[in-house]
């Protein structure tokens, strides 16, 4: 028989997603034999619903989409940071909660996962501030609307919660007759003149500048945008806050734009421009130098998913993947003003300790291409976020949500998203004690990650904007190099190593990049004070902010 | 200068609070500063905020109220199914969540740990199913504020949510003038009614039996009902949602009611009674054998915090603690019936490979006075649950949130609160790995509990429910006997063993229990198939709910 479950699966899998994490409870097992029973979907369980959530989070980067399935109350509530996250950034992720038999919902019975008031309700309305879409699932409702969701979540790019009772995952229901999205072939009025508006600038402009943002990453259109620029030859810069939007290695891209952080050239490039297109960027205050960016809104053209700024006018009711799509139908346009300097320095490593701003100069000149860089928020995201990237590159990091953990896990999920792309994970210790259990499941799903565990002993970033010496920015110390084995691996499928100098970095990382079979698990010994130069400089930043 | 951080510290310490448990946070540093630099206070450090609030729920149920710390937006929702847990059990657990500036909030500036909004209020929105109180303080209305939200966690021993910007915590404040808690020193008319309908009811029963619930613990109200049943010789049971409510160790106590789970005797005296006074009781599905119990409720007295049945009359306006503590008061009431024979057989170890059976039997031997039992829920809760404890013992499970993973903080949140009560905690190998990084808290703290890992391989619990053989009730093996030595442990402070037989369980345990300076970590390997014989039971009853 053709079920809800069934149902559900079958449109999960049209937006192509083929893995599903999360973590069993007894209100979620039926539709998990559903799960595993299918030869298109694979079920990762997770340690903890948290970890699951940022692990689809991360899946989201990189496939553009993903779904996670908890139990209910405990479970989903576990979770919800990770999708307030997703829905921060502005990443697809479907939250499929197992709840109890809609007779037991509906007689209000005092069941555990509850607060036994009779009130099934209070975890969907919880949910409410951090999804674009919720649905309570009935035998009668539930195609209606699971498609109902689906697309709210196809439109905003933004997480949605499905609540299914036991018995609606086994009851009859037919199958989808029509696919879900809906391309927009051809482009509306209000398109057209977005369109004719941009394409006027760009023509009059002397000193154009693009700008993109995390919301092209959202809908997938980094290879738009990078054949965009690579064709008009247009500068372009990102913010942190979607890097990795456009290819880095083109010849245009300028670096990353941070307000009064940035590379003073970029810098006056991007703020002294005659133009500005921004697509998909928000200014917040950890990726604008905590609001330090000088950017002429009068010679401006802004756009993202729910509206567009052009010189100042607001203008709404406009697909944004359309518009950035069919940018590449512009013609005559073709920049032939000059770049800036771009400083590569060569990385020559000494027998030196490692220090942080060796060490990013050294990731720079290794990374290559097709690799995935994973930055936690910290010492690690400030450090990797102003590197450029090898061509065909994706990063990834949290710089709006900030949560400390989250890489590790998004880290494994964006892996398993796409195996062929190498991904090298910075975290630093204090993060990865957050979600470490993770580990146990990069072993069993034989994942061959390159992480780097930058042991500086405490909350690095947090000592930089208070309290340096302050005991609670200290963590107890652990014996990281030793986590894989305790955690089950055998040598033949991971490595552990522990680095204190530049050569043993430059060695090591060489060894693991050439070996694509096993993961690697790097402790990099630092400095208890040391920080990137841009961390420094931010701390002061966010301490301001707080006074 | 006094300020108002220094007020609401004055105001947790005068709750009993000693320590604050939490992880720092850009939002929360300042205040940190305050808490650190205070003799009567100590900041616990957590590994995560997830873990905190299961410290704080622990610390709260021994202590009978407790704090935690977390930055605003990731760490408060990383934290809340910890508190929804508190609210639904009834513990006094206090949030606080440092948030940025009252200017910045006021501003609706795109910071860091928001969704960037400009919206600072959805997550204090987000808290309201499970607190009972909440509050955004401001210098002007803190003091009146903090004594309103920290009065209504008095009053229905539920979580509440303080809102704490990083420039309130600074301001000026007065110092408290009145106490917090005014205790009622006399009864009013309904509760004298009450307590003469009560004695009335005694003395007129010829089968009379006391039920206590977990209300009796989140008041702290245990030694009162103790005092109350040995003076009057009346018999008494509990839920397993409320053990250790009365001490165990008196003659007059049953065991535990669990409807149609219960022990034949136990419940044939129970359902026979022709007087039930129920004390703090929820009737709720894991405490009920899936509500098969049978109790007639013409026959009974029900208080609870909110409401009370008399005889199928509910009456409300009263104070349940007020009520209970004057029970002792009655006069003229002396049980003389008979109670129900208890089986204890004496454990004798063999060489043969430890069960789950075996095992508690062992457990209910060998435990001693003066100590605490912390049972996961899982194998361990549904194996513990039904033994008898000695004098002056307590137990922790989480029956009716029953959210995996909770007990391993909450033994070590309660081992802080009580240093003298040894903690025994069982926990299975699926539940640990939720939440097992507060091992390095565990051992930096040097504290002493005895931990046992009870590892068979796979989520148990869910195997007797749904999908015995499913690879999703599977999980990582971990080297579980290795995990003190990779967090941080030497020999000196942790004793790591690995027991597989009933000769060394009973001589692991005697030898932990002598051992009173350090810590124990105890692998029992048990088989994968093996469960409680009550466990197996409840599967079924759930199965069948879930139907």
């Amino acid at each position: 028989m053709y079920t809800v479950g069934d149902y559900l699966l079958d449109r999960l899998h049209e937006l192509g997603i083929e893995e599903i994490f999360g973590v069993p409870g007894d209100y979620n097992l039926q539709f998990l034999d559903q799960i595993i029973s299918r030869e298109d979907m694979k079920w990762i369980g997770n340690a903890n619903e948290l970890n699951a959530s940022y692990m689809a989070d991360g899946y989201a980067r990189t496939k553009k989409a993903a779904a996670f399935l908890t139990t209910f109350g405990v479970g989903e509530l576990s979770a919800i940071n990770g999708l307030a996250g997703s829905y921060a950034e502005n990443l697809p992720v479907v939250e499929i909660v197992g709840s109890p038999t809609s007779k037991v919902q509906n007689d209000g019975k005092f069941v555990h996962h509850t607060l036994a008031d009779g009130d099934f309700k209070h975890f969907m309305k919880m949910h409410e501030p951090v999804t674009a879409a919720r649905t309570l699932l009935t035998a009668e409702n539930a195609t209606y609307e699971i498609d109902r969701v689906l697309s709210q979540l196809l439109k905003e790019r933004k997480p949605v919660y499905i609540n299914l009772p036991v018995d609606v995952a086994a009851a009859k229901a037919e199958k989808p007759a029509l696919s879900l999205e809906k391309e927009s072939s051809t482009t509306n009025t209000t398109e057209q003149v977005i369109l004719s508006k941009i394409e006027e600038s760009l023509k009059n402009a002397q000193k154009p500048v693009v700008i993109a943002g995390h919301e092209v990453i959202s809908f997938g259109l980094e290879k738009t945008v990078t054949q965009f620029v690579s064709e008009t030859k247009l500068p372009i810069t990102t913010l942190n806050f979607g890097k990795s939007a456009v290819d880095e290695s083109l010849p245009s891209f300028l670096g990353i734009y941070n307000g009064k952080l940035s590379e003073i050239s970029l810098k006056n490039f991007v703020e002294s421009a005659d133009f500005i297109l921004m697509l998909g960027v928000k200014l917040t205050d950890s990726s604008t130098g905590a609001f330090t960016h000088h950017l002429d809104e009068n010679k401006m053209i802004s756009l993202n998913i729910d509206e567009g700024i052009i010189f100042n006018k607001v203008v709404e009711d406009f697909d944004f993947r359309a518009v950035v799509s069919s940018l590449s139908e512009l013609k005559g346009i073709e920049y032939e003003g000059q770049y800036i300097d771009k400083q590569y320095e060569e990385f020559i490593p000494s027998s030196a300790p490692l220090s942080q701003d060796r060490l990013w100069q050294a990731v720079e000149s290794l990374t290559q291409s097709n690799e995935t860089i994973v930055a936690e928020q910290g010492t690690s995201f400030f450090g990797a976020s102003t590197i450029f990237l090898k061509s065909n590159s994706r990063f990834i990091g949290q710089p709006l949500w900030g949560s400390i953990g989250y890489t590790f896990p998004a880290a494994l999920g964006s892996q398993i998203a796409d195996k062929e792309s190498r991904h090298l994970l910075f975290i630093g210790d204090g993060s990865l004690q957050l979600t470490v259990q993770e580990l146990g499941l990069s072993i069993r799903e034989k994942l061959n990650p390159i992480c780097f565990i930058i042991n500086n002993d405490g909350y690095t970033v947090e000592r930089e904007i208070h309290g340096p010496t302050q005991s609670y920015n200290d963590i107890p110390m652990w014996n990281y190099s030793k986590l894989p084995e305790t955690f089950g691996a055998t040598e033949d499928r991971v490595v552990s190593k522990i680095v204190r100098t530049e050569n043993e970095f430059v060695s090591v990382m060489k060894e693991a990049q050439a070996d694509v079979n096993r993961m690697y698990w790097i402790e990099l010994v630092l400095e208890k004070e040391d920080a990137p130069k841009l961390l420094k400089k931010m701390g002061k930043l966010f301490a301001e902010q707080n006074k």
